[in-house]
């Protein structure tokens, strides 16, 4: 007998009538013979409404107590969600994080699993019951306080306890189909991916794709869990993501050359101006964005022009840290050094991601070539050992994203619909 | 400095602006020099939503199952109220039922308290903190399983957690100004109650007096915590519930004669009609009862009629068991023996309660003939030592209470408004 670990998003859980289709697909993974514990989110926008209460009271409510108040969301779902299931028939019990064993960090807000002490959860499944677990939530190891995980706590809270219970699979249940090649409503052609390995998927994940978060994937790695991200509603095989290609049907699935495009208009641009062209000049700048706790994405420095013996170095964050970005490096103009500073927010990056990228050197020079057929400016290029990506206008992105796709043949043959929307976190 | 433990009730904590009025009143007692322990209740109506939910997804939710989620309302009241203190420059904490080491037995929705070890709650006032705690909830001793206490469940854990920590006072805040001595939305000339003591206060909240429920006023008794029950409104003096009479400026409140008049019309009537009259007939009646776990409340049986042996037995019990009574009953009728039964859910009981009735006999006499010049029938009958219960005609009670709250001189002197409402769990 099998041990799945399933995990459905607030979107799947939105309310009692979604409960109640959940519970179906869990008895029928029950059925099938296996033990199954289930990571439940949030029921649809209870934790922004939550939040919303939470300004109210507070514009900056203390990290603490916020985690309490939010973690009441997957209480209302997981013990709505057990009791469907034994209306069905079948046995279940709830779990908080702390009663899972889910042991994090004292960083309030965005905790780190540490550990995972899943004795209870162990016990419930071999009395027969199916296991529902808050997703998203833990208690801190050193406090005993009530911690959550931030944003995509619930697959990494599926993956880690996984990870503890030695599971066969985490199936992470949303509203889409899988991970796609491209997002599906930028590239109408885009193909639901197979399968797709670790690595590649991490680079989609910090690349701008939303379907897995860059967390979740690395957990999965490092303790070599298949992930199944497939839809709730379908019923239909998604998108596998593990080391080892997996068998489908009679023959394997092989490593594609590409595994797809990824895009994000998320960030912005910060230039500096006019900085001297000597030893510990970035260290200073990246310092200030250092200590303002602010996380950069990309960072570009042009080639110093003789004459002057200055230099520029632009850098992508997120937007939301613009403003406080531009305070920071404002604030320490006189230790920095530097003419100007150009902030935009009108930019887009694309990247394309594939382990085939590393023996195959023709990949660069034709994705270049794809984004110059389509008339499309670049402004800064990085990449790793399996992406490429460059940062484009806003506007070019959606041409851009379909040029490669094409270029790269990652477009399917028929225009088949494909059910894409916002995932739970 | 003085340990105060205040308890709120939902309609307190309705929204985001009684939560902030709230905590403007719990730094008040901090400022006046109190360590401050506040218990608090799910925010309005969420309780009863959270109820509706889960009807939705199951007719019959499981006890544990409803308990896990019930238990998410106070974690949003809680979390929010230790938000709006903080706000206020004050240090605040919040624990749920658990964590505050409430612990009960494993009786889920109608827990009891065993024990309380506050430790975490201790520290928390030791490091400057207002403690919060989630009303209504705990966890089980044996399971470790969150329980919920019923109705009423927040004032036994604000009394049980007074006990625990040894508080000078427990102060139970509400939407009326304290214990009064008939229903204000009944007789408009009733007058607020300074001091009751707990003897009393038992069997007013036993005759269908809300302010308070038994099961709270009988664990303050039992650990002489004194009681003040008070408005959150209006920051008057309420009414103190305890052992001794309280000092009011210069002199000392004294006993009252008549502490109030109680009345309910939440119960019917059953009277098993042409019953034997023999040994163990009354016995097998209400052992038929008891294994259908209803409670009942008054038993009265009639003088046997010599020519027929037979004889009739009442007894009142509330309207919601009314249904599985009757199937019980009907279901042992070979066994128990009587001619019909009579279903009456249109009765009304009266109650007068005051210490003073055990050395004053002419209150009994006093009580009928003013219920007797108001042309009030009587039914049944029933007493205690420091109580007279009467069933009338449930059309009869408004004009029954008036009457006999005149005759003893409960009667205030002014029309005075008061603030009433129902009050919060």
């Amino acid at each position: 007998m099998g041990l799945v670990v399933q995990k459905y998003g607030g979107s799947s859980v939105a309310d009692a009538e979604g409960i109640k289709r959940v519970a179906k697909r869990i008895v029928e993974a029950k059925k099938n013979g296996n033990q199954v514990v289930v990571v439940v989110s949030a029921m649809g926008d209870t934790t922004d409404e939550l939040i919303d209460l939470a300004e109210q009271v507070s514009p900056m409510p203390a990290g603490r107590e916020l985690d309490m108040l939010l973690t009441a969301g997957e209480r209302i779902s997981m013990a709505l969600l057990a009791m469907a299931i034994k209306k069905l028939g079948h046995k279940a019990q709830s779990f908080t994080g702390s009663q899972a064993g889910v042991i994090t960090d004292s960083v309030h807000n965005k905790a780190r699993i540490i550990d995972v002490t899943p004795g209870r959860i162990r016990t419930a499944l071999d009395e027969g019951n199916i296991g529902i677990v808050a997703g998203f939530q833990g208690v801190s190891q050193d406090k005993k306080d009530i911690t959550t995980l931030g944003r995509g706590g619930s697959d990494t809270t599926a993956v880690a306890l996984a990870a503890a219970l030695d599971a066969e699979v985490c199936e992470i249940y949303t509203d889409v189909d899988g991970v796609f090649t491209a997002d599906p409503r930028v590239v109408k052609k885009a193909r639901k991916i197979d399968w797709i390995a670790f690595e590649d998927m991490l680079e989609l994940a910090s690349s701008g794709s939303k379907v897995l978060l860059h967390r979740c994937v690395e957990y999965a790695r490092r303790y070599n869990i298949p992930i199944h991200v497939r839809s709730s509603f379908s019923g239909l095989q998604g998108t596998w993501v593990s080391s080892e290609p997996i068998q489908q049907g009679d023959k394997k699935v092989e490593q594609a050359l590409i595994s797809g495009v990824a895009h994000d208009t998320s960030e912005a641009k910060i230039t500096v101006v006019g900085v001297p062209d000597k030893p510990g000049e970035a260290a200073s700048i990246f310092r200030a964005i250092a200590d303002a706790e602010i996380n950069i994405d990309m960072v570009v420095q042009n080639v110093s022009a003789a004459a002057t013996g200055l230099t520029d170095i632009s850098f992508t964050l997120p937007k939301s840290e613009g403003r406080k970005a531009i305070d920071a490096l404002e604030k320490g103009r006189t230790v920095i050094g530097f003419d100007s500073l150009r902030y935009d927010d009108q930019i887009g990056k694309i990247s394309l991601v594939g382990a085939g990228m590393k023996t195959n050197p023709g990949v660069t020079a034709a994705f270049f070539e794809a984004l110059s057929a389509a008339s499309v400016n670049i402004e800064l290029i990085s990449t790793s050992e399996i992406r490429i990506s460059v940062v484009t206008r806003a506007d070019d992105v959606p041409a851009a994203v379909r040029a490669v796709h094409t270029a790269f043949g990652l477009d399917s043959e028929s225009d088949e619909a494909v059910v894409y929307g916002g995932t739970g976190r």
